[in-house]
């Protein structure tokens, strides 16, 4: 999916809600329990009925890798339940030396057929630009992200000028453009966003700890939204576990539609 | 496997070779082709004709999530042929958000057996500690990359003091002891080992990019080495695809018998 379809799914919906997909088989409604790919059929149940109200599903990879092959099965079918229509996310925080990256393009853009995954920009060039150069396919690249341990590295200010998440951010744009690119930056951090669009004013940017992490939508969209949205925001607990009940979906639902209803009055007003 | 019995397999066996699986399904002997399972098969063969060498694996995850739940039974196979003598890394540079991290945990130790897995510390605190605190169980953090792309990040100086892979060196110190956390350390830069050590003095070290990366074994040896050995190389092309033909495993023997004579005399030397 290219920008300007990504951006044509977010006018039609009047939504830029990310919807993610962090399936935890330990916490499945017990109704579910007797089918015979639980997993699988709680995101069907999910992306059924959330997809009016989503631009975007970002399956978490950790918790279908902790089943085993079993949970890669699950993967397959949630990604064959996702519509086209809906640009998919392989939330993997990839990142080796540019042949093992290119083992992981092959996984998730060729194998599970996603749009986008997200990438970690440690190991530098190489590492990120086997991910690139995909028709139609995008990497997410890690800047600023939500978590506690963020403070360790990414804050930290360099001689050769700005903190490393900036550093990030601009050598970055020499691997990749906003048609191909994308960054993760955390909502907790609603404050840096009006900075952030000062270095990448274009990029899409993934915007998780929205809902069940807190984060005001609101702020977000006030300081990280630009002409053709470049907000994909992420709620994920807040969704799926809205209610752990037979009511699931239906709860689930009432999250995302609150979601979408705000987003709507945000693109109103910034975009 | 603890830091003690790693070292009795070292001293045992007189090497700290690591044989790293990154397993191409599209480069395997075209005689394994007609085997149900060609990539364990050819693991299996491998990891027969070199367990007397070398006293670790290193299964690169992205070359058996290229090819889907396939490759994760060709993964899992493999992990049956190792025996338990070996120490296991799970070569995956995972690293994400602490209920994410502990997923990954939970897949690398729990689901596949695994002694180790390697980690990338761009997140911080809170997506390295999950994967530590396992008995018996492994963190091998990136610190300094062999690759190119080592350059964009790693070697920035922070107005803190020291480079950025430095300042993991040292931070990450307060999360793991030499007793679980290990650190990957490119050998291209076999300069700046010396300098390691006097970081991380007790730590075993990782050390891809000898072999077909290059690299010298015996500065590695010379500045690396400390009084438990305190060194994993690794080797992947060198000694996978020694030979394309039939006779593939009793090639890689012999390329894994000439790095652990060498590296017999170097521990005679420096342990």
């Amino acid at each position: 999916m290219n920008r300007a379809q990504l951006f044509e799914q977010i006018t039609r919906r009047k939504s830029f809600l990310c919807v993610g997909l962090d399936t935890d088989s330990a916490k499945l409604p017990a109704h579910l329990l007797t089918h015979p790919d639980p997993v699988a059929e709680f995101n069907r149940q999910i992306i059924e009925a959330t997809a009016e109200y989503c631009v975007a599903y970002k399956p978490n990879l950790a918790f279908y890798e902790a089943d085993g092959i079993k949970g890669m099965q699950s993967l397959e079918a949630t990604m064959q339940h996702i519509p086209a229509t809906h640009f998919t996310i392989a939330d993997a925080k990839r990142g080796d030396i540019g042949n093992t990256s290119a083992m992981y393009a092959r996984s998730f853009f060729g194998h599970y057929g996603f749009d986008s995954v997200t990438v970690a920009p440690y190991m530098g060039s190489d590492s990120v630009k086997p991910f690139l150069g995909h028709q139609g396919k995008w990497v997410i690249l890690l800047a600023l992200t939500s978590n506690e341990g963020a403070a360790d590295f990414q804050f930290e200010t360099l001689q050769s000028g700005g903190q490393l998440y900036e550093k990030v951010l601009r050598t970055s744009q020499q691997w990749g453009t906003a048609d191909n690119l994308m960054y993760v930056v955390g909502a907790t951090k609603a404050d840096k966003l009006a900075h952030i669009r000062t270095i990448v004013p274009e990029h899409f940017l993934l915007v998780p700890g929205v809902g069940a992490q807190g984060g005001s939508l609101a702020e977000v969209a006030q300081y990280g939204m630009n002409k053709q949205c470049g907000l994909l925001v992420n709620a994920s607990r807040s969704i799926l576990y809205a209610s752990t009940g037979e009511d699931f979906a239906e709860k689930a639902r009432g999250e995302a539609r609150k979601m979408q209803q705000e987003m709507e009055i945000l693109l109103d007003k910034y975009c």
